[in-house]
This record gives structure tokens, sequence and C-alpha cells, in this order.
């Protein structure tokens, strides 16, 4: 493509709107330009990135065997209200009526439909596994949308759905969802890692997110150095220490602490490390108070206490709040007789001669005992991990860092399927509820997750793989014939080899032409200018750092169609 | 692909939702399913032949230098106000709040957004002319949607538009398009006419339908036998006779013509041809009467009398709304001393002592000469062509056919860009609006149409350029060790020439697996059976008609691929 015959607006200026590097980088670059709010239009550059991830997303479903069909982006609100959710999703399920005032909405998610179409058209086992794919715009009216493609209104997404005869066989369909999602992130030349998504017990896990490391991500996530265990921080599982040290328990025995509410102080005053102070954290799990037991240098995980709960909401009590639940001043509770729900961290548990709170104003207890001095309706996994915590999975080191979740696969089982009555007959003649999976990537998504990930100062430094172009040519002076010549030429050669190049031949400054070359991101920069005229050679420049080559033309064509399909198939 | 890993559902039964054969054809091939009235969810086979198309127009529309972008679904009915459309548009433009509150609707169509991006980012001739499109689906609310993928609500359209800066410029990217339609159209493997959509003048018409022709097509289109002339039959222009004959004016006449009221029984009293009476039809315009002068044996064509008089809604007047008029019954009626606006088809203006009705019951007039005794506001074309005109382009004989539109190209103007203040910079420093052109397909029309045009009693009879698969593969006993071991090389072979193919490895009786190729239209059918256990042969056979030919499976490979080619080339 001749830059003089594309439209690609780039923009010197940063615009103001934009929050977060890719959105700036995409509109700089000619991406997207914003309609309204989280909605915005493609422009031929981003459509091209676009398509890019679209057709790795379509060539991999296809390898694992998943069909691509294409359903309706709106959808009769008589199919959510099957599954309820028509009444239960938020304000983001946009809701309309048509001109017959049928109840509509805008679907942001496809379990409806396509369990729908399978529960009229598949009977038998015999018909299963199946998996649907599409790849489709979607809206979902967000509250506050921001970021620009990461957290759009309208978005390009992919969602699969899987139909199996039994629990092992979805198991199955979702271990080659996975393995697909693996191959297309890495063929996409991405750093990612999948993310349990959920705390259930190892081994059993069928809900992953697949996160692209990047600074900016909005999820921060557990990953070990060692070994694939990655998780994010609120999921990740805390693992008990494999050998325990017993002390003697000694007796209980009150100390004076007056005016030292904090873990820091009383500690300090006792000459005890925090580590041996159980910390009592008055909660309201739905507006009920629960107190929460950890040790002193801990932090209390809400999801997970929220999980355990199995309430709608969790949060910390005020000190008025706390007071009217217990009658003791914040600082010094503790769960000796405390009189209220108690649950606690499983380190808890393992904890000898501890300090906690005499529930009494100004004073502590030291050598108190679980299980001997008070009870817990649990000692089970309730913090924070940390990164002096060993990976569940291998023991191995762990490290924090943040993510953007770009996909999502899920083993749904019989919910959808049972409420819909979608059943099939399996080989006993028995008529069984289908067990669906459902699998998402956010193909929009990935095109900012990629710049999030890799850009500098000057721009975008695109994966080869999703590069709109593999190269660009800058032909410093197209009014001189022997250099726009061999810029002309140079494209012809690279386009007959089949690599997607941009000649930029437009009549702008040298200075202007490197620029905008950095800011597109395109990975191989071909410089043709004076030197060709003096010694017959061309620069080549990989985007994302490293030396200049200078070459003759002859030897250009000849080196670089390789490491761009080096680059390709990594 | 092997059948037996496809989702293809074929029905044995017609659906009797289905009035249409491609709509028939559609749901018992497995191209759609209903979701809900006009809305359909493409299953794979249905897709695959929707892509097939965007391909074409995709690479047809690169090649006139079109760019291609996205567009997002969800408009903001500011921008729509601002052309008026949003209160002009009829209820097809669903229209609804989001959950701030602000106005959207989803676009039917998008020159308000492309109008909107073009005058934000360019401002000068150097920026001239570009061509934007997208391939989307759409969503227009139609009251009555039916016929399938024929009038649906959501259907998938290519929508292009173009920005110019001089009427001429403009014409030039016009014609750019329509030779890009041709090239569409053509490569489709249809049989279309492109057709004049308003009766400007002969040479600067710039609006036009693509038709492609088929027994159930919705319009009528006049098509020349000679030459390429085509329009809708109800804008098709009536040339005048190139010689008229003079005679000379005879004195008027009254006649008693009692209980005569029709043409034929006037014309029978009076023995002469109905080409010599002047039928005059009263016409309510916008409510108010108006008198239509035609020859005897022609038929009023009321687009062009809506046309002429500038009206939203012409009506024949009823009996009695006649006679509130003119005082005359029906039948009677003539222009001379009528009292009332009269307007006359060409050809009367021609017409030598002709027969009027007599504006008195039970009489007729003979001998009336227009311009001697009545006049008229108008004489110009009025009425419907018929197969015994000459083509107005050429003078050759036309015939009368029905086609379905599948495109509309049309000359925009600057109506757009004065309402949007959408200005460019001319090279003289003057500021002028853009001159704009927009261009559709719909591209899933196009496969319905296709289907309209060709299939037979046993199903689709696809082109080749469409067809998702160019053969099948009729494995007519997968148990057979031999038979299913020659079906499967066959299907390897051909696969490995880049052809794409279907196996049919279904467990199912050979009868069904022959109706099911019929029904899918698959242009080559490959059948491994009994025949090459006796003698090697297998039998070839194209779906659109043909002998059986019986060929070793080498010969097959090294026929068959050359012959697709040519066919998707032609």
């Amino acid at each position: 493509m001749r830059y003089s015959q594309l439209f690609l607006p780039t923009l010197k200026e940063t615009p103001a709107e934009a929050e977060v590097v890719s959105h700036r980088l995409m509109l700089r670059a000619g991406f997207i330009r914003k309609l309204s709010a989280g909605v915005y239009t493609y422009l031929p550059y981003g459509l091209a990135a676009l398509r890019r991830v679209e057709q790795i997303v379509r060539e991999e479903m296809n390898r694992a065997g998943a069909q691509e069909l294409l359903m309706p982006m709106v959808q009769p609100a008589d199919l959510w209200k099957e599954t309820g959710r028509y009444d239960k999703y938020g304000p983001e399920l946009l809701r309309f009526v048509d001109r017959h005032e049928r109840e509509s909405c805008l679907g942001p998610t496809h379990e409806e439909v396509i369990t729908d179409i399978v529960r009229r058209e598949l009977h038998s086992y015999r018909d299963l596994p199946v998996n649907f794919y599409q790849i489709q715009s979607k809206f979902r009216d967000e509250i506050r949308p921001r970021f620009g493609l990461m957290r759009g209104r309208e978005f390009v997404m992919k969602d699969a759905y899987s139909f199996d005869v039994s629990d092992e066989q979805a198991e199955a369909s979702y271990m080659k969802m996975f393995e697909a999602y693996r191959r297309i992130f890495t063929r996409c030349g991405l750093n990612f890692r999948a993310v349990q998504a959920d705390s259930g017990a190892i081994g059993g896990n069928f809900s992953h997110e697949f996160m692209v490391l990047a600074k900016t991500g909005e999820d921060t996530i557990v990953v070990c150095t060692a070994c694939e265990y990655a998780a994010n921080m609120e999921k990740a599982e805390v693992r008990m220490p494999a050998t325990i040290e017993v002390e003697p328990m000694l007796d209980t025995e009150k100390v004076e602490t007056p005016g030292k509410r904090k873990v820091e102080s009383v500690c300090e005053s006792l000459g005890i490390p925090p580590s041996r102070l159980i910390k009592t954290m008055i909660y309201l799990a739905d507006g009920l108070p629960v107190a929460v037991l950890v040790r002193g240098d801990r932090e209390v995980e809400e999801v997970k206490l929220k999980n355990l709960l199995q309430v709608a909401d969790v949060e910390l009590a005020d000190d008025k709040q706390a007071f009217d639940a217990t009658g003791v001043p914040t600082g010094y509770i503790g769960p000796v007789g405390l009189g209220l729900r108690v649950v606690a961290d499983q380190e808890v548990a393992l904890m000898r001669n501890a300090v906690t709170g005499a529930n009494q104003k100004n004073y502590h207890l030291k050598n108190v005992n679980p299980g001997r001095d008070f009870q817990a309706e649990a000692f089970t996994d309730l913090r924070q991990i940390t990164t002096d915590d060993p990976c569940p999975v291998c023991g191995g080191c762990l490290e924090l860092t943040e993510g953007i979740e770009v996909g999502h696969i899920f083993k749904l089982g019989t919910s959808y399927s049972e409420k819909m009555q979608a059943m099939f007959q399996d080989s006993d003649g028995s008529e069984k509820p289908f067990v669906m999976g459902c699998y998402g990537i956010g193909v929009s998504r990935v095109v900012a997750a990629a710049i999030e990930q890799n850009h500098d100062d000057n721009g975008i430094i695109f994966p080869v793989p999703l590069a709109p172009f593999k190269a660009i040519i800058l032909d410093l002076d197209p009014r001189d014939e022997r250099i726009d010549g061999a810029a002309q030429d140079l494209y012809r050669g690279l386009t007959a080899k089949g690599i997607e190049v941009l000649l930029d031949d437009r009549d702008e400054r040298p200075g202007a032409k490197f620029k905008d070359a950095d800011l597109l991101g395109i990975p191989y920069r071909i410089t043709v200018g004076k030197k060709y005229l003096q010694d017959g050679f061309v620069e080549l420049r990989e985007r994302k750092g490293g030396e200049v080559e200078e070459l003759s033309p002859e030897q250009l064509l000849t080196v670089l169609p390789p490491r761009i399909a080096e680059a390709i198939n990594r």
C-alpha cells in the first residue's frame, strides 16, 4: 500500500481524552476515532490490526474443531427470560422494544441464542461434542467506558460455546480450548499467562483468564517464576507450610497495653514480631458482623471472605460499627469470649502462645492458643497471598505483576441447559441436559493489550504477527528519480514476495516520515535516501531496537522475507 | 471438511414459514435458522456462502481504490438530527436511550457517521478523492419482514461513501463504483442488470440499481435485448416515435354512446382502435383532483405522474370522487372544457381526430385535437412502457423480466455535507462542501438472490464462485475399506490442490447422500461406490446438469481442479 493512497491520519499531539498508553497511541497512529462514549470507528489501519487478530483466532478455533457461525446482535427478551438473565443482568444489557412492542436487547453474550439453536437441532449423544463460535461486534452499556478499546461499550469479541454429553467430555472440550487459547496468544506474539479464575481445588479448576502482562493492567496477578502457575491476586491460593513448629502452650495472661491499638505498637511494647499477634477484624457481611482473624503481618482477602461466607458483599466495619457489635474499642478486640461469629485464616490455627486483644480497653492477652482458648467456624484460606508465599502448585517463588484480561474460558455445566430445557438422548436412552462451556476473547482488546505491552516513547512496537504492514519503506525524496525508483522497486519486490509493505511516498520531510514510522510501530523500517545515491545502500532497522544495517536492495530482498516469516512463525 | 464433523442440518420437509424458494432452500440446506421475525442465525454453511460474497466484494472494492473501515452499529441521535433524518426516517430506524438517557439508534446506514469523520479529518482538496467502505450487520426494523434473507430486519451489508471535490470528480468516482459492481456480480456468477434508478436525462444518470434476474424478483424491469439498457418498469423512459404521421384536423362532433363507459366498448361502437381514443383518468394528487390523459391502449405510470406533480402520493379517484371533481360520470369524462388541472402523456400530443368523453353522460366527442380543442399543463412521459416500445437508448427490442435488487449506487451531491457543514479547502482557497456518493450491496441478499436464480426442484445450484465447497465426495459405503479408502484419498488429493471439498462420510443410506448433495448445491459431485469396486472408476457429475463421467481417481484429480478454476475465473 502507498501511504499517499491510505487514510492514515497520525497526530503529533497526544489527545487529552486518552488516559492509557494504548488509547493514546491508537488515536495518534490513526487506528480509531471516537463516535460517542466508548464507541469507536476503526479506521483502515486499526481495522487491519483487528483483522490480523481475528484471523489467528479463526485459524486456531477451526484447528481445535470449533465451527464458525454468526448469531444476530438483536435478541428477543423471551430467551433471556428463560434463564432469568433478563432481570438479573444489570443496565449493561441494552434493552428496547421494537416497532411491534416486542422486548429485545443488544446481546452482549449469546448463551441463550446458541442453547436455543442446539436444543432445536441436536437431539442425540451422537451429535456431540460440538463447539460453535462467532466473531462479532457486541455492545455492553458500561456505566463508565474508558481507556479506549480496553473498556469500550461496542467491541469485537470472539465467543464460543461447547456442548458435551458429560462432565468429563466437557472438561476435555475445555482443555482443547485452553490449548487453542495458548496457541492464539502465542501466535499473536504476546507475553501472557493463563490465570486460574476461581479458587476451586487445584486440578479441578475449569475457569481461566488469559492475561497479557502489562504495567497498565487492571488486574494484579500472581505468577510463579518456576512453573506455569498464575492467578488473580484475589483468587490465588495460599499453601499451608509443609513443616510446622510446635511449642508448648503457656497459660493465658492479661497485660496492660494503654493506648496501643495498632499491630506495630502492641508488638513493639510487648517485644514480639507481628507474626505472633492474631489480628481481629470486624467485617459486615451483608450487614451482619463477623470477626475475621489473620496473623498480624497478613491482610484479609475480601474476595475469599465473601466466597466463604456466601454473601453478596463484605465491608470492613468502621470504629462505631465494630463497637456496636462487640462493646470493645477497636484495637483491643480479640477472639477469646467475643460472642460473635468468628472465622479465621488457616495460618491462625498453627499459632501458639499468640497475642490478641483482651476485649477490654487498654488490655491484650498473651499466650492465646486456638482450640484451647477460642474456636472459629472455619480455619481456611482467607488472606492475601504475598511474594513470600510458595507457589501453591510447585512451591517455587512467586512474583506479582499486572495483567490485562483478553480471554476467559469457563465450564458452565448444565445451568443454562437445565433452565432452557436443552436435552439430548444419551447412549442409554436417558434424557440429559447438555454440559456446556463458554470461551471468550476480546478481539479488539487484544489489539489494545498488545500495544500496552509493546511500545516505547516514540510509539507502538507491533509484534510481527499483528502488524498490518510488516515493513515500511521510507522514500526520503520522491522527487529524486533514483531514490524514488529504488524505493518503488523495493516496494514491488517485497510485495511480490508476499510481504505486506507500506511505501511512504508522501511529500513530507524525512523527519516526519521517521516519526510516523516509529509511531505506527511497523516492525521493519527500510530507508532509501542520500546513502543510496552515494553507495547504493538502503538502511534496514528493526522497530524494536538494534543496529541499522546497510544493505543493497538485492541483499534486502533476500534477507528480509525469511526474517519476517520466522518472526511470524516463532 | 468431513460432513460428520460439520453442523449442517438438512431438512427433508419444506418449512411452512418459507414463502419463497431461497428462503425454503436456505432453511432446508442448513444455511440459516430463525431467531425472531426477520432475524436469523447463519449456520456454518450459510456463513461460508456469505463469506464468499464478502471476499469478492472486498477484493473489488480494494481494487477500485476504496478503503475498508468499520463504523459502530450504535449511533448517537445528535448526528442524525444534524441532517434532519432522526425525525424524517420512519420506524425502520430503531431508536432507544442508553443508560445515561442519551438518544441513540441502530444505524441502518452510515452517511452521518462517515461525514462526521471526514469533516474532522480531511480538510484539503489534496486529500481527495476518498472512498470508504465497510461490511457489517445492519438492523432495519421492517414492519413486515419476509422471504428469509430477502427482506430481513438484520442483514449483512456493504456500504461505501465517496467524497470528491467536484461534480465531475464525483461522477468519475461513481463510474468506478459502477465498474466495480459489474465486476462483483459478474465474479459472483450471477445474471444481473444495472438498472437506471431514476428518470433523469440519459447520460446524466447517477443512480443505478443492480438487479439479479429471477422469477421471484420484487421489481419488474425492462431490459433491452440489443444494448445494455435496463430500467425499473416504473422508471423506464418511453421514447417518442421517430416519425409522426400527421392527418388533417376534422371538426369536433358529439356522438351518442349510451352505456359505453369502457375503452373497449366505446371503440367497438365507434369502429376505431383504442389507439385513437384519449383516456381521461381522474387522480387525487395529495388529495386534489387532476385529470391525466393517455392513449386508450396505454396505462398511466403512477410513479412518473407523482414525480411530475411533485406530490407525496397519487391515487386513482373512485367513481364518486371523480364525479365530485368533474360533475360527470366515469366513462364520459374528457379534457375538452373540463375545468380541472390536466396533464397528458407525450403521446397524446401527437394524436389527431381522437375520441374522448364529452363530459356528458352517454356522449363522446369525435375528432378532438390537442392544442386546438384542449390544453394541458404538460405533455410528457406519463405512461407505462411496453414491450412494443423501442429501447430508449438504442431503439432495440425490449423485454420485461423480474429482478432482485442487490446493489444500489447513488450520487448524493452535497446534501449531507451542506447540512453537516463538511467542508474542504479547494485549490483556489475557497471552502466547498464535499460532493458525495453512496454505494450499497446487500451481501446476505446476494446469497438469497443467487439461490433464487440458480436452483431446481432438488435444491440449490450454486454458482461456483459462491459455493462454500466446490466438490462433494459421496463415500457410499464408509464401512467398506476399499471404497472408504478411495474416498479419503480423493479428499486428501483434492484438498492438497487447494479445492474446498466436503467428504460425505456419514453413516447414511446412499439415497440420503445423493439427495443432500443436490439440496446443498455443491457444483461437482464425486461418487465412490460399487463401480469403484468393479472397475476402479468414480463418477463425476456437475450439479447444474449434464452427463455422468466415469473416471479413475487419478484422472479426476487431473481433470477437476482446472475446471473449477475456470468456472471461478470465468
